[in-house]
């Protein structure tokens, strides 16, 4: 049997039954992240310009779009709620995968919503399709075609196509051809990151799974073997001896992804790279009441290949604010907190922030890669980062974060969990809706129709 | 000023007075020939599951899904009309583009039928989608990405944009960001040839094309230099160094792509590897009335290179038939004939055709590549296919057709184009329709909203 086809009987075999308890549990958390961070999102330029595309293609009305009065065909829906989850890049990291549940939950959810799914269903779908992209990730080469193709989408594609093709409960033959549709529309280009092209790839990822699969169910057929086939998936985004699917297709659900390596929690809304040196600054904080009108300099090492994301020292604007790891540092140090607020422009015009800003001073130690991770390979910074604060009074204090909060390794408690998604929810929902919301993921095997949730979430501006 | 630029600007610039009347008239033609080819594709089960597919969508209407009742978002009619246009392989071919107008031209008609575009408009987007795709062709290696990527659909998502942006009447900058969006859509894996998601190459061109001129128009950004870009569309598609995006920006329009290479029109619905040696075998025919009864044997010489496609020498299905030499052969000396009705299970299991196909003898000559285009690299096949036919009396005919009827070289004449639209629209309209079809496509500059056109085609079931 090949991989295609083990893959299929893995995802119609599996119910929500035979999936680990504490898997579901993790998956309830890592959906109410993902759901904060859409929240979030909706008042971003992206989220507004893909809302107005998929209002204007208008008239359908099978699901509903984050944020908006607007239901649209369950496909566009998606292709709005995944671009809208991550348009701030707040949602959750996993390895070689970037961000695994975005690719993945919105399909599932408007899906769910479109056919009436129940909790249950929709976990399973949601922790199948973070099984199905997360295996393929793990078992391939890392450098992936040169890095030209946005392997996110590519991976993405594929998980979504297989949560939907569980959802709308198709056979072993039909799922196969719904992962060779999903490997068709296959899609991205590493030169639009950084735009809102770039931006979508998470919605991209879940309208191409949500219409594959959608077009399996009415006959349309493709190659039954796309994951190992010549010319096929893993052969054209990684190369020929770069992958292993035969092994791929034998690790399913033992443990699953979202158990081991499991899935980090991002908490601050700024990019990953600057999240270890926020732990450490914090932790110098906290040990040692410092005012920022005491600090002299602020030493934070990192990589270059780091740099290479943490492009802007000096910020323009919030999206930049988020890749600079001078605005997050002196943020921490004058308000002692890094939250969605710190991206703004009041925040990037404050004279205390603009002043702490010019006290921080990068350098390049030779930093170790993450121990048990050097396998995968070298795009990888699994480093330490180490942090001095220097008084004027000539003080010192330094520390070393290896692993960041949030990290699968270093968990955000429930408490921490609730407060991120209060804040990412704030802008959207009342405290009583919020408080609803958290009830209805955190018992979500428990709704009988999964599309409450949604209403929950999507009636939010009239809140 | 960079290559993604000149293209937007020539885009932008060129209207349907800049274009020669020769390639207008040429377009026109070309645009009838794969309206005919949709018109005959309607029944085949990919359209019909395509059809299916976005009926369950619903709810939008905005553009019309050919052959049938239903109006859809005119993102899902593209897909659709474009799927349907290539379901029967019998739309044009072209130089390093396998089928130009169909990755094009579905995405024209919907979205000006949307907007009420003029004839004239529609037109000019039509023909300069072709430039920019068959340009992109020209100027890149023909290997492509080990032919991982079904090229096509990657030219056309480009070509498509490109004619969308100028119907949509964006400027410069958008119409750069169009082009970006379209990038980044680009997608289609060369494992799935052959089936129906390998059918829908064309469908997802077109689609993407529309779908990023739309988004494009709502302000979503991407890389304003797609084509040139490090991990840019170029640079994905065929590798660095395998292409010259620059020359590709400075010969737009001069001449047009569809003035010189040309577009080739199919005179049989068979694949194009069976064009000449048919033209070989209706020339003896021609020229000595010999019945099949009276056949001993018929050698066909082709290459192994195209044997890879014309696979099936003993053909299962009508649609396998299409690529089998021997029934092609067998239908043109048994009936006299090779259209539509060849490729039917009727024929299929003719006895006289079953008889006919077991003389065919394919051979393997050491064929010359077609002067002048040895340059398009070994994957081409622009080779003449000698045939030659022995009597049961010991009677010897042979000849050797190196250009097809059809080919730009040797284009059908006004007479055969007509005869070829008839058959193909035949199922579809009645005759009064047809005639006035041909005359609206013939004078469609003539129109002042093409959306006219369509529904002379899109009202065709009621007929």
């Amino acid at each position: 049997m090949g991989a295609t086809e083990k893959i299929a009987r893995f995802i119609v075999e599996t119910g929500y039954l035979d999936v680990p308890r504490e898997a579901v549990e993790k998956a309830k958390r890592t959906a109410l992240d993902c759901l904060g961070a859409a929240l979030a999102g909706i008042g971003e330029p992206v989220s507004r310009a893909i809302t107005e595309y998929v209002s204007r293609l208008g008239g359908s009305s099978q699901a509903s779009v984050f944020g908006a009065a607007v239901k649209a065909s369950v496909a566009d829906a998606v292709l709005a709620n995944g671009t809208i989850a991550h348009a701030l890049d707040y949602d959750d990291c996993g390895v070689k995968i970037g961000h695994p549940s975005v690719l993945v939950l919105p399909a599932v959810l408007s899906l769910g919503e479109h056919l009436g799914a129940s909790g249950q269903e929709t976990l399973a779908a949601y922790i199948i399709g973070l099984e199905i992209e997360g295996k393929l990730a793990l078992h391939a080469d890392f450098k992936l075609m040169q890095a030209r193709l946005n392997h996110q989408t590519w991976y993405g594609s594929i998980g979504a196509a297989a949560a939907c093709a569980k959802l709308l409960r198709l056979d072993v033959a039909k799922t196969r051809m719904a992962l060779g549709i999903a490997g068709n529309f296959a899609c991205g280009l590493s030169a639009n990151h950084g735009s809102m092209a770039g931006a979508m790839s998470a919605g991209n990822a879940c309208r191409n799974g949500v219409i594959a699969a959608l077009m399996a169910r009415e006959g349309i057929t493709a190659n039954p073997d796309i994951i190992e086939a010549k010319n096929g998936f893993y052969d054209t985004l990684v190369g020929p001896g770069r992958h292993d699917a035969e092994r791929m297709s034998q690790t399913l659900g033992d443990p699953y992804y979202i158990e081991s390596p499991g899935i980090g929690l991002k908490k601050y809304p700024s990019c990953y790279h600057t999240h270890r040196a926020l732990d450490g600054i914090f932790k110098l904080l906290g040990e040692n009441p410092l005012s920022d009108k005491e600090i002299a300099a602020i030493d934070v090492g990192t990589s270059e290949r780091a740099l290479r994301v943490l492009a802007f020292s000096e910020p323009a604007t919030p999206y930049q604010a988020k890749y600079s790891m001078p605005h997050c540092i002196a943020a921490a140090v004058v308000d002692r907190a890094v939250t969605l607020d710190t991206f703004t422009d009041h925040k990037l015009n404050d004279p205390r922030i603009m002043d702490a800003r010019k006290k921080v001073h990068l350098s390049f130690p030779d930093l170790p890669i993450w121990p048990g991770l050097a396998d995968v390979g070298p795009d990888t910074e699994f480093v330490g980062n180490p942090v001095a604060i220097r008084t004027k009074d000539g003080r010192h204090y330094s520390a070393r974060v290896d692993i960041p909060r949030g990290d699968p390794a270093l968990p955000l408690s429930d408490e921490e969990l609730l407060a991120k998604f209060r804040d990412c929810a704030g802008s959207q929902l009342g405290p009583d809706k919020i408080e609803r919301s958290v009830d209805m993921v955190l018992g979500l095997e428990k709704l009988t129709n999964s599309g409450a949730l949604i209403a929950a979430l999507g009636s939010s501006r009239q809140a």
